[in-house]
C-alpha cells in the first residue's frame, strides 16, 4: 500500500493579488500541477496515457481554503489517490504550511477518455494495473458537490483564444476558474474567511468558441454556469465564504 | 564584480500549447519571475523597495527565441544587470538547455517608481548602493527596439478583471503579452522559426478599465498597440518571425 506523496512550493509574487495573499486560482493551479507531476512520476501521467491514445480529464473538483497564505510562504501539498471507480478516480490533496498547520484541502475526480472518440474509458483496469498507487486514507473533506441549474443575475461573454487552451486544444481548467471568479466583486475575492469552491466540468470548450459566463449572486458566495454557443452548460460551479 | 546568476527550470505541462512546445508567454513568465527572484535574493526586490515606498516597473523588454523547447525540457536562465542609467536599469537573460545550447535571450529595462506619485525615481543611488551587483558583460542581443505608431487592421476589447491584475492593482505584464498574441493566427503562434518580440510599457492600466488591443498584421509578424478608454497608448509591441 502506497503513502501520500509530498511536494514543496512557495507562494511566489506571481501567485498573490494586491492584498499580498495567494489567489484561489494560484493555489488551484499548484494543486492541479501537483496532480500532473505525481501521475507523471508514477507512470500514469498524461504523457504515458497519450501513447495509448488516452488522457485524463478533470471531471469535478472541490477546493477548500481556511486562509490564503501570504507571499513567500513555504508550503507542502500532499496528494494521494484513494479510489478508482469504473468512471472516476479520486485524487486528494492537503496544503500545509512550514509550521505543520493545514490551511487547505482538495478532492478531485478524474475520468479517462479515449482521444479519438473523446468518450470515457472504463477505469477498472487502471485500478488493477496501478493498485499499488492507491492509498487507504479517506478524502480530507466532502467530495465535490453537485451544482444544480444556475439562474444568472450577471453575464459576460468570452471568445476562447490561444492563451486559454491547453495541450488538448480545449480551455484549460484554470481559465474557467478565472472566468467565473472574475465576475465577483473584489471585496468577496479578498475576503479573509474560509472558502469552499465546487466545480463540475460537463463538456469541453474549444478554440474559437464564444462562451457565456453566468453568475448567480448569493448571500456569501455565488453559483456559476459557463455555456457554449448552443446554450449547453459546459461548466457549473459554486463558491461560498463562511 | 559580480557574476551571472543561474536558475534552473523545466518546461512543465502548463507551459506548452497543443504542439507540446513551450509558449512565448510561458518563457516570458519564467524570465520575469527570474528577475523577481534574483532581485529579491540580492536585497533590491519589490518587497525591499516597497518598504521605502518604491517599486520596480518594467519599461521595455526584448525576447528572442531561436526555438521553443518541448515539454519536460530542463533549462537554465542566467541573469545579470550590466547597467544603471539615471532612469532605467538593464537586466539581461540567456536561456540554455541541459546540453549547453543557448536557445533564447532577453533584455529588459526597468524603472523605479515612487508608489505615492507613481513617477520615476533617479536610479543613480541604486547604481551606487548596489554597484557590486553589476556584471560587466554586454547584453546578449540588441536592446528593446522602439515601436512607432501602429495602424491596427484588427481590434479586440478587454475589460480589466481581477485575474489580470498584479500586487500593484495594475494589469500584469504577462496578460498584456497574452492579449496581444491572442490576436494572431494559430499558424504564426506555432511557427518553428526564430522569433523576436519587443514590448514597450508606456502607461499602467487599472482594474475595471476597458482596453482596446489593436493589431497591425505584417508579412512575418505584427505590431500591436493597447489603448485605454481615452485612446492613449499604454503598451506598444512588435513581433517578427525569421
Amino acid at each position: 500500500m502506497a503513502e501520500k506523496s509530498c511536494y514543496d512550493y512557495r507562494i511566489e509574487p506571481q501567485d498573490v493579488d494586491f492584498t499580498l495573499r495567494a489567489t484561489i486560482p494560484a493555489l488551484g493551479s499548484a494543486i492541479l500541477n501537483t496532480a500532473g507531476i505525481d501521475a507523471h512520476g508514477k507512470g500514469f501521467g498524461v504523457d504515458a496515457l497519450n501513447a495509448g491514445n488516452h488522457t485524463w480529464v478533470l471531471s469535478r473538483m472541490a477546493l477548500e481554503f481556511d486562509r490564503l497564505p501570504g507571499q513567500y510562504t513555504d508550503y507542502t501539498i500532499a496528494t494521494w489517490i484513494n479510489e478508482y471507480g469504473r468512471v472516476l478516480s479520486t485524487r486528494n490533496f492537503t496544503l500545509t504550511d512550514a509550521a505543520g498547520s493545514e490551511f487547505g484541502r482538495a478532492v478531485t475526480q478524474w475520468a479517462m477518455i479515449d482521444l479519438a472518440s473523446r468518450s470515457a474509458v472504463d477505469l477498472s483496469w487502471v485500478g488493477d494495473a496501478h493498485a499499488e498507487a492507491i492509498v487507504d486514507i479517506p478524502s480530507p473533506t466532502e467530495k465535490p458537490r453537485k451544482v444544480r441549474a444556475v439562474m444568472p443575475t450577471l453575464r459576460a461573454e468570452h471568445r476562447v483564444v490561444y492563451s486559454d487552451i491547453d495541450f488538448n486544444r480545449h480551455v484549460n481548467t484554470l481559465r474557467y476558474i478565472e472566468m467565473m471568479l472574475d465576475l465577483l466583486p473584489l471585496e468577496l475575492l479578498t475576503e479573509q474567511a474560509p472558502v469552499r469552491f465546487d466545480v463540475h466540468f460537463l463538456r469541453e470548450c474549444r478554440y474559437g468558441a464564444t462562451l457565456t459566463i453566468g453568475c448567480e449572486s448569493k448571500e456569501r458566495g455565488a453559483a456559476f454556469e459557463i455555456c457554449d454557443e448552443q446554450g449547453t452548460a459546459a461548466v457549473r460551479a459554486s463558491i461560498e465564504w463562511k
